[in-house]
């Protein structure tokens, strides 16, 4: 039960198990890796799909030729293994000529540029078969409040999001766009920090329908946020098109450890979210479950595999878990008496005005004094949740 | 110049200037203070409005009578200042009743209940003349996960702003509501933790337009969150329908110190962008400049005026301090060099779509590396309002 | 096997039971709870000791006649239930006298009257046959940086405890003292705010042997600091005198959650090292397992006992986990790959100095690009404590 | 005033004007730094020191003749400019050797190999006149709490350091070594996280008069502690043997911006206490003021320069600022209406004992409810240090 399949549909980034260890004061401990390995050892532990950024598969400035050679030896490998590759994305950070950003960089130029990067990797996504692309804008931002004009940022972010788009539905494409927030790191802040504010700017968008988010777990725990709220919220409003999995421990660097690793009782929580809809149903999520992480820098490949290997696992184990959660009926019993199933009941009748409930007797009547005397329960509901997650029920 | 007027639209919460000192670990340390008192020595002090939650002005439990005495004796001290009531706000937060939350309380009855207090004081918000109501959600939330069901919480929070807009609009009221972020604290986790994920939120309303946003300085630096960054989102987006200014030092518990004595720095960049529009002007606020603050515990009564006084003073510092950088050509010549000013020119030339710009010769000439090498000057053009905000330019 | 039983010395605060659930925003929630009732339902749960400051077991105005019928009557329920008073506090927080703090108030009259509040509640303590005095200094601190002299503040609590330890030694009490670090709230900033700064303090007294921690865990991880690795610190300077448990959900205000609803990895790490002395054996802890937790506000007094409840099973649960860790042969060969049990082998090797190092002709000819290349094995290591924690190895 | 001169002893580390601007996701945007130029520039603008890890002055793999030749190079530029190496440090950080750590690497073959490393630079620091050697251990720690026996860690780190001690003195070295605490990045918990922790371990040493710390502006405030009030103890208890000025804001990775460029307010604070003993005399610091900063990655050379100029001249500012401060009679009088300068006075009056307190009629009789309402004018102090710091008194 415990063994993934493609119906998990598990997906890792290339630039995940192909990390090579580099960090703010340390070099690669691990030699590159094939992006053609890559295929075949994911396929064999069971992944169902691959993404990448254009800079994973061919060098910056790969010629054209070499370009194509790369993505035919990589077409092969999918060929040869079944993996798909539901998403694709953009390298817009590393280079130097992003150091202030793409979309949004102080430079006209630069931005020109960025758009055209991400234009033709668009075209390789759909010639790839890709849903869905994402956008994280980790250059866009600044570390001074007055080398950044947020105003006009928002402004040019708008518009290169209005001219992808366009793109898009000029070519045909089958294809939609996910944004990823993240509040620091590596700019001092960036812009569109969290979940929230990447939903908000969406409604301002030429194409709003075409343009989700894509969050990750660490990014909204970098800013303390409760992960599982952000998917809530962004599955209510029907944009979540995309996730990353991973995990984080507090508030601090971007760990990008394995999905479990981290906050393991919110985890449990968001699992519950993605596959059953939370607490008594709801909107669930369908797409990829897509893990962007680092295998620690301490790891040699064989560590890499394994931690691949553990991403799936913890998924799947929680799976199991959340839906032992659900069918238990003292759980179901629990939620009752906490009232967590009465917050689907509309707060108003049906036909109810404010007017009406103004004059309503019954809630004239009311006692607040008297009803603020409920125990809502919420610690034992918990331990409940707990004793799941722990696989220890009862005795 | 630093002394305040009715011009510069100072208002105080009646909570602010009126808290007590009781805090998780302690007591009271200051006596009750009266209504009208704080109408009197605000008036003296140089602001313009005063601000209240119903339970600031007559008891949780007053009768129709007791309520109506108390609104007429603060209504005259109004009157004798010239102090008007720019907003008004509803206490979903002290009594027990609320401890699950008021709009999105597991209990029905209490949803009922929270969403009539709130209506009845609309009612007298509009009787009062204020513009804008504002909702804080503190007890909108849960400690545990599996504690609230989100998405239907979502459907209750919509439900509830939908009854309030299409209340005011069959009344006639001219009043706008304006919901305010907060990450936790009471609760450990707070629905709409952000500006971002309010933003958002209402974009689902069925009147949007009568809903934007009051963010609060220090709920979002409890999240980390760049407050000006915040600020010109909400203002890009239309939505800064009112401020809460006050000053807090660093992730940790809500502190509500007074304005400027929180992050200095960021807030220089709050009043150029509220003032100014930013670094190259822009959409600015022209609504009233609130402190939500808490006198410290340790003050007794003078302290509490001396803390009123120097929120204003504060503002009127910076802006003073942004007026001057803004006029400054050394600054304006930074800002060029750095491109700041160039973010305002639209990424693509007028008619260009996407396809052009694949095809265009001087893109597709464009030399990254070359370009990478561009400094920026920003860590100048940051000691340049450093220096600015310290009053020390030249030498 | 989960049934807690004395000998688990589990012990509460009679302040956490009985907390009312008053809030910096909300009201009591629930009625206050005797003391003798707590005694008789805390010995009916199986705990062993319950703890106090001396407001919780008499008013702070009460005559010396009402102190002591209050101190017989809590004497007699212990009789009667055999529970014990392992540890005894004093409240310098509450009462507005303390809002500038007790033993570093800037008013010396403060300072004489917090110390002699201390005394007094010692010799109770002496005669209670309590073991432990813990002192957390919660109002020790400042929210403004010129508004405590930090050098003269750290000699006044020096001297206080020079007075403490002076006074039980002159006595021949057999208690020692035990300092509770928190880095900030009620204050901005508390003096001694991490276990680290209190064990630094502690070495410049007059009587060192006498004082040392009692780190709680949520205080440690409100500064984002893992906990088991301050337990372990102070275990290895041998001063874990007390231990608060309790949950905490990352960097924001002090959430007391009940032992396990916090960051439960970390609670396995923890009560892996407090039972077993960490991964391979080492000094342990075998004072009472204090929690130190507040029962929600949203319980009623069933939830009370619900929550004290769970937190003496979650750490059972826990200890069950954490032995069938260390009892796994599979867990033992992993930490032995990954050379966590060769830490304990000196880097010198006996009689070696330095300048024999530098010589050594096996040290020369090492070579750290090969040695570079050593796989650690962390995250299939971190993996196994995750599967054990859950409960599900193999398969 | 604002021009440094080498009596200001300022300065850097070679890694600091000399980075070049990789991080976490993106490349390098500068050139190598020659060690030569950097001297003479850095000469030129006012700085009389420059320190280094052994890497920056010479390859890791260097032959003894290479690295005699850099050396050499090295001080022909020293004695060109008269710049002196207050410091000396070894890398042992990057190296992949070194991934899981220096002294306390779960591999003894490391831990032999970096203690040798750090040995062969403590004599090159000795050669060039250094006084302190600085330890940043920050590899020693672990992402995974049972990836680290931190019991046996701890032996090793301090079996370390009794190693380097007894070198020193052996050698007859006039070297003292100073701690850099750090909570995490670049791993996840790092051992001996503050001030505190790094103080508390010093005095288990063989020789802790040997022995001190170099704390780091950002690195406490990535853990939200105040930097002044670790300052101040690390003073009181005669350990700062050495400091790191930088900016951060607020809980994040390690942002390493210009001194003052982050928390503004906090960093007057510090200023006065380093210059001043803080707030009415006290013991100072006369050590080199050490820059630890990283110049933006969006800077070219000319913004490192920028950059560097600006840390010297906010310190020299903030300097300007705190003897103003210091020097104001209505400060004065402030500190004194706020009770500050009456810390320094003993709690017990000379010979008084416990006993004597406890019997003194004068205690006996204190009312502590009248004295809870004494208003201590915090708020009105922090108000004139602000305005002070803004250069703006009065009117």
């Amino acid at each position: 039960m415990l063994t993934p399949t493609t119906a998990d549909k598990f997906s890792f980034g290339l630039w995940t198990v192909g990390w090579q260890g580099r960090d703010p004061f340390g070099d690669a401990t691990r030699p590159e890796l094939d992006a053609v390995e890559a295929v075949h050892r994911l396929a064999e532990l069971g992944a169902y799909g691959l993404t990448f950024h254009d800079d994973d598969l061919f060098p910056f400035h790969a010629t054209a030729q070499e370009r194509r050679r790369r993505i035919d030896r990589f077409r092969q490998a999918l060929a040869e293994t079944g993996l798909v590759v539901p998403m694709v994305t953009t390298n817009l950070t590393a280079h130097p000529v992003f150091k202030d950003g793409g979309f949004t960089s102080n430079d006209r130029s630069v931005r020109r540029f960025a758009l055209r990067k991400v234009l033709r990797n668009v075209e390789l996504a759909a010639e790839l078969g890709a849903q869905t692309y994402v956008l994280w804008g980790g250059r866009e931002g600044a570390e001074y409040d007055s080398a950044k004009d947020v105003l006009a940022a928002l402004d040019r972010y708008r518009e290169s999001l209005d001219v992808l788009t366009q793109f898009v539905t000029d070519r045909g494409y089958d294809l939609r766009f996910a944004i990823e927030p993240k509040p620091n790191e590596p700019r001092g802040d960036i812009l569109l920090p969290t979940v929230g504010h990447a939903l908000a700017f969406i409604t301002t968008l030429e194409h709003p329908d075409l343009v989700g988010v894509n969050p990750e777990v660490g990014h909204e725990q970098m800013a303390g946020l409760n992960f599982a709220h952000g998917i809530a919220q962004a599955l209510w409003q029907g944009k979540l098109f995309h996730i990353d999995l991973n995990g984080q421990r507090g508030i601090k660097y971007d760990q990008d450890l394995v999905f479990g690793h981290g906050d393991l009782f919110n985890s449990f929580a968001l699992v519950d979210l993605l596959e059953h809809g939370g607490v008594d149903g709801g909107p669930t999520y369908d797409g990829p479950r897509h893990f962007d992480y680092k295998p620690s820098r301490t790891e040699d490949i064989g560590g890499v595999w394994d931690s691949a290997a553990a991403n799936m696992r913890n998924y799947l184990l929680l799976k199991e878990r959340t839906a032992a959660f659900r069918a238990d009926p003292e759980v179901r019993q629990a939620l009752s008496d906490s009232g967590v199933l009465d917050l689907r009941v509309p707060t108003l009748s049906p036909g109810e005005s404010a007017q009406d409930l103004l004059s309503d007797p019954e809630s004239t009547g009311f006692d607040p004094d008297k009803a603020g005397e409920r125990g809502y329960g919420f610690v034992r509901l918990n331990q409940l949740a707990l004793e799941h997650l722990m696989g220890r029920r009862g005795k």
